[in-house]
C-alpha cells in the first residue's frame, strides 16, 4: 500500500504543479498516470511544439515546460505509479481513500486531487481477432522502454508522428523494422517524414504501403502478422515478428472515475466551487482539465491557480487546528524533503566608514 | 483622450500579461502606472531577488520574470502612461469610462481592470519645511531619468537598496554625488555596500553618516540644503546641490481608488466573484493582489489566472453578440497587432515512396 498526503491522479502540468504547491506546505504527493511518463497532453500530443500563453515565457515547447515543471518539483520527491489507470476508489472511515489501479497498485491517502485531463489516455486500438490474447504478449500500444525491442523484428502500423519518431529509433535498436500505413501519405514533422524515407532508401526499414494489418498468428505469443496490400486476400503477405506497436493515436477517457460518485457535466467533473475546486465529495478535488465551473478554460495556467488553491484547502483538512501562515518563496525559501534548500541571496546590514 | 479597449490599472505583473490574454482575443490595452517603469512589486521591491514559486521555472529573477513578460505581450503594442497616479474615475452614459491622472491625463474605455496590487506606490517622505515647494524643482523621489542628473551636484539620503544603488549609478553620471544616512549602517545587497564603500575610498563619493537633511534653501529652486551630524545645530554642514532624492523606500497605498464606490474589503477590492473577478460596478474588474475573496492568495500565478478569466469577460461586455471561441496558441498561434504572428511548425502530409 501506497501512503501519501495528496493522491494525484493525473501526471499533467497540473498535477504535477500541485506536487510544489504540496510541498510548499510540507504535504506530500503520489502521482498516478495511466500513460508511461509525466506530462499528460504535453508529453503525449504535443512536446514538440510551442505554446505561447504561459505566462513569463514568450514561448516554450510543451515537453520542455513539463521538463521544467519536474525539475521544480523535485526538492519534494513526488512518487509515481506510472503506466496504470486508477479504477476505483474506497473511502474509509475515517474519511480517507484508497484508490487502486487496474493493475491492483494500492494507494491510500486523505485527500485525492483528481487532475485527470480530458480522461486517462487510452490508445485507439484495430479490429483485429485474438487481439486481446496478444496484448502484452507480443503487441503493445504504448513504448515503455525501447530496450525490450532490442535485437527483435517489430512491425509497427500508423501514419502519425508516433509511428513515424518510434519506427526511426527503433530502426537502431531493432534487428528489423517494418512500417505498416493504409495511405502512402504520412502525417508529421517535416524532418521525420524525410528521415523515415531516407532509413527507407538505405534498407533499413521497410515500408509497407499502402496496406493494413488484417491477422495475428501465434501459439502463446505472437509469431507472426498477416499484411494486405490489395483487396485480394490471396496475396496478404505473412511476415514473422516479435512484437506488433499499432500507434493509432491514444485518446482520453474519463472512464472509471466517471462511476465514482462524482458530479459529471459536460465530459467532466463540476466543481462546487472556484475557491478551493472541492467536489461534491468532501475530501475529493478536482483541477484543471477535468473539472468543469461556469466559464472555465481548459488551459494549462488555469490548472496551475487551481492546483494551489486546492491545496491550501487540503492542507486545512489535514490539519484543521492549525493555521497557515503564507511566505512568498522569495522569502521563506524553498526547503525540499531531500534536505535541498533554496533561497534569496541575504540583505547585509553593514557599516560603511 | 487616449483611448483604448481595457485600460488596464497597474503595470505589474498581473497587468502585464493581461494585455496577452487581451490580445489574443484581439483586444488592445494601455496601463496607467504611478511607478516610472513597469513590473510592479517586482521591478520595485525585488528586481535582483529569485521567485521560486512561478509555474515553469524553478528559479526566476523577478526582474528577469518582468522582462519576459514584457516580451510576451509586446505583439500587442500596449500603451503606457507611466509615473502618474490614477485619480478619478467618470462613468459615461454609454457605460465607458473616462479615467484621469493627477497629472491630468485622461483616458477612455469600456473596460477598466483594476490591477494596483498594493497600491500606488508612493514616497516616503522626509518631513522638512518647504519640501512641496521644491518639489519636481530639485527634489525628486523616484529617478525617471538618470541623464538629467549628468554634470549636477546631487544629494542621496537613505541606507538601503535604492539609496545604495542610485549612488553607485550616479557616482558615474553626476559631478559630485553625497550619501548621507542617519546610520553607519546600510542594508542591502552585499556587492553593493561594498561598492559604496570601494567609490568612498576613491573619493568619486562623499558619505556623511550617522547625519540628516534638516534644511532647505533656495529662492525659486533649491540650492542647498543643511545638513547635521550631531546634536548641535550651530554644526550643521550647508551643502550647495542641485538635486536631492530621498530615497527611503516606496510604500503601497490604494489611494484614490478607494474613493470609487467599489466595495472595499481589508484594503482591498472585494470581487463579486471569482468567475470572472468583476467588482460591484459593472465593467470594472479587480485583478491580482489588489482584489479580495474568501481564500484569496496574493500571489503572482493567481493573477495570472484572474487576469485570462477577467480578459473573457471583458471580450463579452465589449461583443455581447458574439461568441468566442477559444483556440490553444499552440494551434491558433499568435498575431500581434503589429503584424507579426508566432506559430507551431505546421506537420507535413507527404508521401514515402
Ligand atoms: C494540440 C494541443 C495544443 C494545446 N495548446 C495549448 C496552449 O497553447 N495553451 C494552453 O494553456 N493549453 C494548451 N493545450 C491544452 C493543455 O495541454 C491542457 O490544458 C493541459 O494539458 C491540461 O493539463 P492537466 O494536467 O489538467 O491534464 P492533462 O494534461 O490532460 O493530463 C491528465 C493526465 O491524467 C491522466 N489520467 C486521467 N485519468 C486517469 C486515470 N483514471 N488513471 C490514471 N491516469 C489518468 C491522463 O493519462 C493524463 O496524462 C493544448 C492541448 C492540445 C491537445
Ligand atoms: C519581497 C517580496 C517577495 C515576493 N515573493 C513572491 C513570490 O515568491 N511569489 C509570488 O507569487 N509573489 C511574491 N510576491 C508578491 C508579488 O510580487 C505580488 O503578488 C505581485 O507583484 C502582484 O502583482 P500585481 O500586478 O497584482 O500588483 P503589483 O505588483 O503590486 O503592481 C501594482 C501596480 O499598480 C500601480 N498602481 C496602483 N494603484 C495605482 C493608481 N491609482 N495609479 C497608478 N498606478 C497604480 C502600482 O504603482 C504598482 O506598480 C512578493 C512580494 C514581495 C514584496
Amino acid at each position: 500500500m501506497i501512503k501519501t498526503d495528496i493522491l494525484i491522479i493525473g501526471a499533467g502540468p497540473t498535477g504535477l504543479f500541485a506536487v510544489f504547491e504540496a510541498g510548499l506546505l510540507q504535504l506530500k504527493c503520489h502521482l498516478i498516470d495511466a500513460l508511461p511518463q509525466a506530462g499528460g497532453q504535453c508529453s503525449e500530443i504535443y512536446p514538440k511544439k510551442p505554446i505561447y500563453d504561459i505566462p513569463g515565457f514568450p514561448e516554450v515547447l510543451a515537453g520542455d515546460l513539463v521538463d521544467n515543471l519536474m525539475e521544480q518539483i523535485k526538492p519534494f520527491q513526488p512518487g509515481f505509479t506510472l503506466g496504470e489507470r486508477a479504477q476505483t476508489i474506497e473511502k474509509l472511515d475515517d474519511g480517507s481513500f484508497i484508490v487502486t489501479t487496474n493493475k491492483g497498485t494500492k494507494h491510500h491517502a486523505p485527500i485525492v486531487a483528481i487532475a485527470g485531463g480530458l480522461g486517462s489516455f487510452e490508445p485507439r486500438k484495430p479490429l483485429l481477432e485474438n487481439l486481446q490474447k496478444y496484448e502484452d504478449n507480443g503487441i503493445a500500444y504504448i513504448i515503455k522502454d525501447p530496450e525490450i525491442y532490442r535485437d527483435k523484428r517489430v512491425v509497427i502500423a500508423g501514419g502519425g508522428d508516433s509511428a513515424l519518431d518510434w519506427s526511426i529509433f527503433l530502426a537502431d535498436v531493432a534487428s528489423e523494422v517494418t512500417l505498416v500505413h493504409r495511405r502512402n501519405e504520412f502525417r508529421g514533422a517535416l524532418d521525420s517524414v524525410e528521415k523515415v524515407q531516407q532509413l527507407k532508401n538505405q534498407g533499413r526499414l521497410n515500408l509497407i504501403t499502402p496496406a493494413e494489418i488484417v491477422g495475428l498468428q501465434g501459439d502463446e505469443k505472437l509469431e507472426s502478422v498477416l499484411i494486405r496490400k490489395t483487396a485480394n486476400a490471396a496475396e496478404d503477405i505473412k511476415l514473422k515478428v516479435d512484437s506488433f506497436i499499432p500507434l493509432f493515436g491514444l485518446s482520453p477517457k474519463l472512464g472509471p472515475i466517471a462511476d465514482w460518485g462524482l458530479e459529471i457535466e459536460k465530459n467532466a467533473i463540476k466543481v462546487d466551487n472556484t475557491l478551493d475546486y472541492q467536489t461534491n465529495i468532501p475530501g475529493i478535488y478536482a483541477i484543471g482539465d477535468v473539472n468543469t465551473y461556469p466559464g472555465k478554460l481548459k488551459l494549462i495556467l488555469c490548472g496551475f491557480h487551481e492546483a494551489t488553491l486546492m491545496c491550501q484547502s487540503a492542507y486545512q483538512r489535514i490539519y484543521p487546528d492549525k493555521k497557515y501562515v503564507m511566505k512568498y518563496t522569495t522569502v521563506g525559501g524553498v526547503t525540499g524533503f531531500d534536505g535541498s534548500k533554496k533561497e534569496a541571496p541575504k540583505a547585509v546590514v553593514k557599516s560603511i566608514n
